[in-house]
């Protein structure tokens, strides 16, 4: 077991109706308030203007349009524009991982006075950060529970992850029912994104039977309720389930103590949806299946074993080899059965930039460090397996 | 799903050797700390030498002596009246469960002008407390990662459970290592200690399949790494496992929107331990399997079949009023073969106030609100199974 050195300060409010508080947390910030959203989905569910009735009283200036894998330019240039311009003492982003990562990115380079780049990219250590209020609507990313965000720069492929401690929201709002007009795409994208999240930590050198039984807990609550929220959008439970299950997704409490894994799959897809906008999620649910089939080896048997046994209940008295081919084989037509595209010339790519791709995350990714190292070759394999 | 608001501000810091932090942590507060501890256990492992060493330069003010279920008189006054004496700025606890109990009530008593009683009893809420950083030596009850304390009256007989989230440690240090030396029966009490902590979660009428999946691989991780603890107790691993398992026990994290349960082994268990001063965890483990039968119906048989077949691996095609059975029977082979004493006359206790105590626990401990309600009939007969 390794040493850590762990914190979650978030407010997790969460349950029907918990957007009641927001006046109640606003209150300890200042009264200028820069509130970031996404495409308008917000206003079409009447939670924009709820807020808005709610904050009366507060200078409320607003960012709209942040798009999934948020950019760089314009989205956090113009928002630490705005936190500056207008002296803004606390963002609320309203919205899914995207918004929230962005509002992450922004509270931090409104309290830079360089380009914020130099933060997300780890050149400059920040010293300081506007506090942060969220309101999810989507469960996926886990975003409201940790520290991380993941900011794409296109002109030069870049999808990085980056995190500091003084960007953990200071309160998160999580109410279910936000998250009935979720689309089935996106419903699907969000099972298959804390999925894999789940599955990140668990497949490592070094892990714990508490942690092993934590993962796997997860993995069989977001397949469940997942589906039921595919086959009943409105089934507070399941969605409600499901949303608490994504937000324990990537602050490490799934694995506290184990080696680090290296995040292989997020490594590769984050070049994915850099160079051709993909939904993070679908990208995953392609990618994971066949880094698993590249990876299984003497070594990982074990893993995959107990991953089939636990997860997917396959019969124990099988061929350990057998076991662990099913477990892929299952992990594939889970997500396909999910309706995720499960490759990747379905959403358009083909073998054109593979080469590039696979040398873009081999020199940025450091997947040479992961649970299985991954060279430059076998990444291309991985790729070219999902294509 | 139960709606809930949920914070664990609480820094973790884990692993071997990581007491070298601790002057870095303790910079961040006054020079002047009161130094709570035990019986002087901590000498004996060189713990107690190790941090004066690392704290040269404070001003270190020493309440000793602090006992289990340790005692508002003298321990919680004393350390009120050090704290306000000497000005303190920070408590530095070093124990087990006991010790930051009561450095939980001192740190809130000695920011209030009152009797601290008042506090601990919820008739004055705490406006303010000192900070508070622990290094843990037992692994037990968690209270170095939630926000409560359970102090003893011995007066009157009252062992009060208070919480406060002003009371949330700073900084917890877990050193597994500190935790080599802790004896047999210490050892076997802080695993059914921690145990129950998860089956009082794990046994309410509204769960979800996530919180069951955490609960179920707390007891299996407690059991298997328990034993493993027991038969070798300087095997690191099995230690550190152990040590994390327990920090979650009493934060919530295992239960976040389940309903209530209304922890009724603890509310019975804590007339025992006011009564007659036995060890908490020996008192929970006798107090379990006797609940669990009392409360065995035909409502709760689906929760008793889950736990059997998940947590004792019972064969699933069995009746189920049989696997209940079974895992009741399994509960208290498990506590049995792990050297706890299974009855209270083992502990000197006779049939002579157990009629008062079933007074005293129903009027002062809310059962009546339990997931199965506990009339004051249901304690005693409960009790009187125990003897």
């Amino acid at each position: 077991m390794q040493n850590f050195d762990y914190q979650t300060p978030t407010r997790l409010v969460f349950g029907k109706g918990v957007i009641e508080k927001l006046p109640e947390v606003m209150a300890q910030f200042g009264k200028r308030i820069l509130l970031t959203y996404g495409g308008g989905s917000i206003k079409k569910i009447g939670l924009y203007q709820k807020v808005l009735e709610l904050l009366k009283g507060y200078e409320i200036v607003e960012l709209s349009g942040i798009q999934p894998n948020p950019k760089y330019d314009p989205s956090v240039l113009d928002g630490v524009r705005l936190c500056k311009e207008h002296n803004i003492d606390v963002i609320l982003a309203v919205g899914g991982g995207s918004v929230l990562d962005c509002s992450k990115a922004i509270a931090a380079g409104a309290k830079y006075d360089g380009d914020p780049w130099d933060l997300i990219s780890y050149k400059v250590k920040a010293q300081a950060a506007l506090p942060i209020v969220d309101i999810i609507t989507l469960a996926a990313t886990g975003s409201e529970y940790d520290t991380y965000g993941v900011i794409s720069r296109t002109e030069t492929n870049d999808k990085i992850g980056y995190g500091d401690p003084l960007l953990y929201p200071h309160t998160s709002f999580l109410d279910p029912v936000f998250t009935f007009s979720v689309s089935r795409k996106q419903t699907a994208a969000g099972i298959a994104d804390a999925m894999n999240h789940t599955m990140e930590q668990y497949f490592t050198a070094d892990t714990t039977l508490l942690n092993d039984g934590f993962c796997e807990s997860m993995l069989r609550s977001l397949m469940v309720n997942g589906r039921k929220c595919l086959e009943n959008p409105e089934e507070y439970t399941a969605r409600a389930e499901m949303m608490l299950a994504c937000t324990y997704g990537c602050n490490g409490i799934l694995s506290l103590g184990n080696s680090p894994s290296g995040w292989p799959c997020h490594g590769i897809e984050h070049a994915l949806s850099a160079y051709y906008d993909i939904t993070h999620g679908e990208g995953l649910a392609i990618i994971t299946p066949r880094w698993m089939r590249h990876i299984l080896s003497e070594r990982t048997l074990p893993r995959f074993v107990k991953y089939g046994i636990n997860v997917f209940g396959i019969d124990p008295a099988l061929p350990e080899r057998e076991i662990a081919e099913k477990a892929i084989e299952e992990t594939y037509r889970f997500f396909e059965s999910i309706g995720i595209p499960m490759h990747l010339r379905e959403m358009g790519i083909d073998s054109s930039r593979l080469d590039e791709m696979a040398h873009h995350i081999a020199v940025n990714e450091g997947l040479e460090n992961a649970y299985v190292p991954l060279s430059e070759q076998d990444i291309k394999e991985i790729l070219t397996e999902s294509l």
